[in-house]
Order: structure tokens, then C-alpha cells, then sequence
């Protein structure tokens, strides 16, 4: 592109570096804020920054959070005896939209996945381990993508858990509430046929 | 959302302020830039309050630029005779692209539309009627959007303009070049076939 300014230039090179940002999608964007307040794009480019150099890494769960502790871990009224292990704080955003879940949480920052060059020892997994040996979990849920790396990363998990004697769950899979049993893909639909339930516990909830 | 920390849901908010930008797509670019060096987002929110801060409007064209006369105006390789008003920026960028024009330029800063409380006096007009005072401009062209606005801009600048006795022009219509005739719309096929032009003619470029 032909930019008649250097500093639009820039505005726009560093935009398309974002994900899924383009290089008109980046102009658009600027061209935007061109048209801003100064004070609106001071506020704007403030929050990143700010985000950037003041946010923290909860040391219990590692959850990203304002404070040293997250909101979650220092609450009284969650059930500190459960750990829902994560991929990222998407997930836990989630989790807590659907308000059925009351325990804590642990944030792995990611999945093994040898193709992207990420071992067990790049994942918050040593602390998970840590956390178990104070002796007061009662149950983890993995609650991981039903991908090859979430896969991949509850078999590892489990292996280094199980000398805990505790309990270990995955969230159920199976056929989305809505979902159109012509639509549902093949491997979903043949495991949840293997996986059936008996009719009455499906009424349980 | 829930989110777990300010800083973030702060960060969120301001990037859902951008156009095309939902909450959960701000939440991902958001979550990318926590994940790059501090140097590079700062880089990033520099890049736009220096932009927002620095940039000036040629006093002449009144595109944006980083000094009081762009480049296209200060370039003695341009034809300053021939004035091509366009509706923005990235007018000037998208002609410049195409390698075909080599006069210069008017930005308008927008188009009349009594819609949206946009009138002559808000845009770049007569500032455009000053330049034609000197008595150098030999053309104008209107390479405006093919809309209502864009038609009712023209009109009213043709009506100020017309006293200056120079050529005036406007941008082609028709069907675009590689555009196949069952897909292009009504009023654009019945107006290609009203002003159509003679077959030795179209094959002049």
C-alpha cells in the first residue's frame, strides 16, 4: 500500500500484527482512531499498556488477575477441594458464565503439543503437582479441549496425578443441548452412542 | 463476560469500541497482546498516540501526512493542474495504487449527507474553491463513491465550481473488469447500456 504518512504507516504495520488483522482491516481501525479524541486514544492505548505492565499471574491457580492471589483462589465461598485444570483464562471466563461450577481453578497456559514445540515443562504442571501434595484436593476435572493436545495433555496429567488418591473427571462429551443429530460429525455421534447413558441419570439435571 | 481482572476487562472494553470489533474478538487481540513483550506493546500504543498526536492535514489537499504539505503536493513530477477530489484517505491510497493518475488531490473529509447531519460547510469545500481562484487548475475530477451521497457531492460542488470555465469529469461507471454480466446489479447494467461507449473507443487503453 502506498500510505501518504509515515506514522499511519507505523499505526497500521503494528494493528496487523493482531490476529486475524489484515492490512485493511488494520487501516480501517486506524483511520478510526484517527478521528478520536486525543484523549480517547491516550485511554485507549493507556489500557493496553497498563494491562500489559500491571497485570499479574495468580501464584495458586496462575490465572492472569490484578492481585498476587485471584479473586477466585482468595474467595471463602468457593469449594477449594475441586480444581478444574484449564488451557487459559478464556476457559476459566467461560466456566464462570455458566455459574455451575463453585470450585477453583488451575491455568496450564496452553497444551502439550510437540508440533508447536511445547513439552510438559513449559505448562504450569509442577505447581499443579505442588498443589496436590498439600493433601486437600479431593477432585480434579479436566476440562481441556477434545483435541489431540487436550487429549494428549489429560493422559500426561493423570500419569503424574494418580499417586494422589483422589478422584480425576473430564467434562462429559457428546451431542451439544440444541445440536441436530444430522449435523453432528461422525466420531461425536459413534462415542456417544458408546458412551450412552441409562435414561434416568440423563434426567438427573 | 466475568472477568477475572479490571486491567483486562478495561483493555476489552476499549478495543470493542473499534468498528467490526465484538467483545469476544477484543478479548482474543487483547489476550495476543498480553502475550508479546512489554517493548512490543508499547510499541504498539505508541505507534498510535504518536500518530493521533503528530499527525498534520496538508494545508493544500487536506489528506493526512506527517508534514504541513504532503508529498504528493510538494512533488514537481505531479500534474498541479489536474485536481482529483476524493472523499478520504484511503481514496488517495487506492488511486495512487493503481499507477494511472498523476495530478493531484482534494480531500473532502466525508460526503454531503443531510442523513447524517453532514453539510457543505463541514467538509473541505472551500478550501477546494480557493485553489481554483488561483487560476492554474485546468481539470477537475470527481472520483467520489457511486452512491446518493456521493452524487449529491457532486452536484453541489459542480454548482459552485462551474463559474471556474475549466473540464470537469467523474470517475467511469459500469461493469467492472472481469465482472460476469449475470452477477452485476440492475442499475449498473441498465446504466452501462445507456452510456455505452463505441467498441473502437473501449479498446483505446
Amino acid at each position: 500500500m502506498n500510505f501518504s504518512s509515515k506514522l499511519l504507516e507505523n499505526a497500521v504495520a503494528e494493528f496487523s500484527k493482531l490476529p486475524g488483522v489484515g492490512q485493511k482491516t488494520a487501516l480501517r481501525l486506524v483511520l478510526h482512531l484517527l478521528k478520536q479524541d486525543k484523549a480517547d486514544v491516550e485511554r485507549f492505548s493507556n489500557s493496553v499498556t497498563k494491562l500489559r505492565n500491571d497485570i499479574q499471574h495468580c501464584r495458586t491457580c496462575h490465572n492472569i488477575s490484578d492481585f498476587t492471589v485471584c479473586e477466585i483462589c482468595a474467595s471463602r465461598k468457593r469449594d477449594h477441594v475441586t480444581i478444574c485444570v484449564v488451557e487459559d483464562t478464556r476457559d476459566v471466563m467461560a466456566i464462570e458464565n455458566t455459574n455451575q461450577y463453585t470450585g477453583v481453578y488451575h491455568v496450564l497456559g496452553g497444551l502439550i503439543s510437540p508440533m508447536d514445540g511445547i513439552g510438559p515443562s513449559d505448562l504450569e504442571i509442577d505447581s499443579l503437582v505442588e498443589r496436590m501434595k498439600a493433601g486437600e484436593v479431593r477432585e480434579v476435572i479436566f476440562a481441556l479441549s477434545a483435541t489431540m493436545e487436550g487429549d494428549t495433555t489429560i493422559f500426561y496429567l493423570h500419569k503424574r496425578l494418580k499417586e494422589f488418591k483422589i478422584n480425576f473427571s473430564t467434562i462429559a462429551r457428546g451431542i451439544a443441548f440444541g445440536g441436530e443429530l444430522e449435523y453432528v460429525d461422525e466420531i461425536t455421534l459413534g462415542r456417544s452412542i458408546a458412551t450412552r447413558v441409562p435414561y434416568e441419570s440423563s434426567l438427573s439435571k
